[in-house]
């Protein structure tokens, strides 16, 4: 039996018509730093499919790398950033936003998402506060959708987040490192064309959607950060060769890519629910995307081990573990009937 | 006619046998982060070039960003960096130096280069002034090879400046962005394992050498850095998909491809001196490598552009300006006779 | 009736033997930067109070400014501190650890403490996280005594601290704006020398226990950090006039000044508390310094403001307020006693 | 024979008023953080004398904090600040500004002045570049009056500063540490209506001219820092016993004496000039204000130490120093003519 990998969803290279576009380009001359032509096309494709025909899109190499840049061009330096204090600025990007001189504000979790009401009373203490000019002002809210629980925000959530910032003078920004499994999940309500609307940043993730690597930053309003080009290259972001983000973007983007590439993802995660309940795993909390958490009885996971690449969540209790398998564009039913093969055995 | 490409070392793709590695390992499963197996690979062929079996070896995405990465996590927080005053970090990494709290000391620079006997008398004085608890304390010199003028350091000025810096406790890092120029040029005699053996770090240029992107950071001394690792996720220089790095390093260093890369580039640059002096510019000075830098009347630039893409280096009086030709690793000869032709015409 | 002033403990000057002194020494010429004589006086003296003959001094000018530089100066980049959610670091210093680029890690306090044994289970959970490498790693724990909520940590809590401390390899640095209360307090149990072989640093206040303004960090092993008067020079902490500082504080360690500068604040708040509670106020938690703590009805609040200068807490219920008075060196009897006719009335 | 004290400008505790001031006040209660009334009729005199009715009136304790934090706040995180090579903020503050995040961005100085003209050539250059994205743009200008050379810019050289700032979209900033000494010097002719009309934000030095601590600075448009106060809090330059400062620019700012205070210094440097010259010194150059620079033979430099502190300010040549006299607010007719005396023996 090969081992069936579901560890992440960056576990490939990149969607092949990627590949095939990077190969047929090789040799091209353009110049350099995002100025290249296969960029423009790009980001003409982004602004078409996100009904914001002058937003900026600026590609950048990484999550960690987009979040610290934008939340630092977005703040003043005596403001913080609100995130979920499971959000992935707050736990696993090693204090880079730290580094650029911010706090991260947490509020609660709630399997991920935030609540607009829990931001509300967070800002009302904040602003009532006798002490508040010896306090990090909050200045903008992170959320990631879909969350690091795999959890989506509603529409009307998003709305109602976006009304308590608005009420707040908060900037809005969407971490959308795994969007492509929001968009291609039946449970999401939020498209595109609504974040940009509704938010006044986000990326929309490539490096687990389907890129070698790559997040597309959206600013719906074109001003919101004079000089973003030379604060992308003071924080190390600025890609020489920019036209390997252009071309990855562009071909996302063309005939409808992005919003097709998590499919495979979601029936695959659907498929694996299926199968892990009904093998007696229980799920640890519901999760409509690319990500399955079930609570495993510890004394499993060694045999689990030597046939799947899952990934560690958090110990449940003493004797049970929540794990997670991550599906990613690149799964196949072929994987899934393979792990449904291994658990039977 | 074409036009002809020689503005810069980053207007192409990767080398072919970076992108076939590349297709070949498309869809195949690895961990993330740089734990997977192509890229141990390359970390270990790396070290036998280098000819330093314990070196430390990562993988960043660009030049400013390893800079800025490495310096920051060399110096303490009240220490500085020596450079050139032309030296990149000093002119064209907008800020990303002091973006990480660190001053950048300057040395006049020599058509790029710092000289071993100036860096001594800049220590000394700094070392004799009563008031240097009140200054920024220099604690590593940066240079680079070759140099931002196509220049080189030969072994025995690198080793003055090695003695400089042992003499006055200072580290020593060079930037090698355009290193492969520097290994197939006749005139260069600092070889991988002398860089390993006479400094602190440096770093490998994959981006301006054959890669779609990517520097290589070696550190002969691997305790030299604690937590490097979470040094580079903190600068958001870490790529979740490692193993991108790790397949074009590997290939670089197979069949001792990085030491033969830079080879079509020396002989077009060779070349293109030749034809530009015969066709009577003036070179602004002598660069042994992949640069070229000529004296150019300004009333023929309009005419040149439309054939040629170069770049402007600076003015040189009222009605002449130096520009540089860059050749690359994917220049061909087609490329400097159709340049030729042009001049002619 | 005159007001009452409870609001805080730095509402006058400085105790009137360091005017005197400072008068006296005016007109005396002294070199800059803490290397006069009077300074030199204040650090022997001090190292003999904390039993450290080896120890380092340096005296800065206030609270904020000393928390940040020395937290700056322990950790490496990639470090936080630990601190209690209520520490001062964690609320009140507007973002200034985040600013010099490390993370506060926070513990849920306990009425102010952290506690040995949620510090140990913090550390040992972070220490076996898979992500490990992709979070701040804990590098020190901050702790305040007394504490903002007025509490101490006794002998017993300090101990089990630092022998946590030494096992995950945290330094430990203790805040002492309000130390001069703890060694007045019958109740404390912690004196200097304790905190010298306990603790990598601490800082004895000045600014709320009897001086202009200034605070005197102690670092027992004084090879701890190199360099400290460069980095207080660059984090803009350090005084021209350093005498000014030096003299302030060889007042407070001669003929014991320090260990009894706090006694009439004591007295003062164990009567505060007395008269509150006999007066049907109940305190909100037990706090044995400076500060007193009480649940008031909102309703009385207005008449209160009138008569005394307090400081507001937080809400307690929907008709209910915690309220804060604190005394200083500088209150009398005759404060306690008009509070209590104001009660009265 | 007495040892003469001409190291420095702050060499001596306060101007006898201020101590007065300072020990009539002391027991007094007030409200921390600059919300007392001193501060505020501080501010009201500051602004009186400035000519400048709604200026911003902030107080911080030292230069080298408040140039950081005012540069700090001025600037856009890519932007750095021009200034003098020659400059406190470029050599003597141990890299407080690049801590920030900012480039000092330098200009030859002449006797420690910037020219116009250069700051102009030097702002187009950088317009004109073509990499100017990949560079640090030009933010601010900062000058000092006095210079670090005890030189002053003339109002026409100031305005023409001034002008040249606006052309470029920079603000200015100057640097007052010894401002005092330049309102009492016979050939200045700018004002303090003068700085608070041609500069976005200057400093009223205190530490040098006459107070313990303590630097006033002024922002004649009141809006041009939102949220200064918690910039001010986040650098860790709030002081809580506010008033201290207050008082002392209340004194200051009380029957003129801030312009008068520097007077003796300037009679007395004045005086030292003649009497060095008539003992045959050579001025290194010529400035006007309370520092004397001059060249002295090495040979004497032993003996001179025994009788009067003084400072080196750098080598001249083989046999040769320059070394620099300073005079004060509190240096008196006594101590030239002691001086003399020891010339004279």
């Amino acid at each position: 039996m090969e081992k069936i990998y579901l560890a992440s969803d960056y576990q490939e290279g990149a969607h092949p018509s990627i590949m095939k576009r990077l190969m047929e380009t090789n040799m091209e001359h353009t110049p350099g730093y995002g100025t290249d032509d296969y960029s423009a096309s790009a980001i003409e494709k982004i602004r078409r499919a996100c009904d914001a025909p002058n937003a900026a899109v600026h590609f950048l190499v990484g999550g960690t790398q987009t979040n610290a840049t934008v939340i630092d061009a977005l703040l003043a330096s005596y403001q913080g950033v609100i995130a979920a204090e499971s959000g992935h600025i707050s736990v696993h990007e090693a204090g880079a936003i730290e580094f650029g001189g911010h706090k991260v504000l947490t509020l609660p979790h709630h399997y991920g998402k935030i609540a607009a009401r829990e931001l509300d009373a967070y800002c009302d203490t904040f602003e009532h506060d006798g002490n508040r000019d010896h306090m990090v002002m909050p200045g903008m809210v992170y959320i990631s959708h879909p969350t690091e629980y795999g959890t989506l925000y509603s529409l009307k959530e998003l709305s109602a987040i976006r009304k308590i910032c608005d009420a707040h003078h908060l900037k809005l920004y969407v971490d959308g490192a795994r969007l492509a499994y929001a968009l291609a999940c039946p449970s999401n309500d939020v498209t595109l064309p609504d974040l940009a609307r509704l938010t006044d940043a986000f990326y929309i993730g490539g490096t687990k959607c389907g890129c070698l690597f790559g997040e597309a930053v959206v600013l719906p309003n074109p001003e919101l950060i004079p000089h973003f080009f030379t604060i992308i290259k003071q924080h190390g972001a600025l890609l020489a060769k920019g036209r390997i983000s252009g071309i990855q973007f562009d071909t996302l983007f063309t005939d409808d890519l992005y919003s097709k590439i998590g499919e495979p993802a979601i029936k695959a995660a659907d498929k694996l629910r299926e199968i892990l309940t009904s093998h007696g795993f229980r799920l640890a909390f519901d999760s409509p995307t690319n990500q399955v958490f079930v609570i495993a009885e510890d004394s499993i996971l060694p045999k689990l081990d030597t046939h799947v690449a899952y990934s560690f969540w958090e110990k449940y209790d003493d004797s049970h573990t929540i794990i997670r398998f991550a599906s990613s564009w690149a799964t196949t039913m072929d994987d899934v009937n393979a792990f449904a093969a291994i658990l039977d055995a």
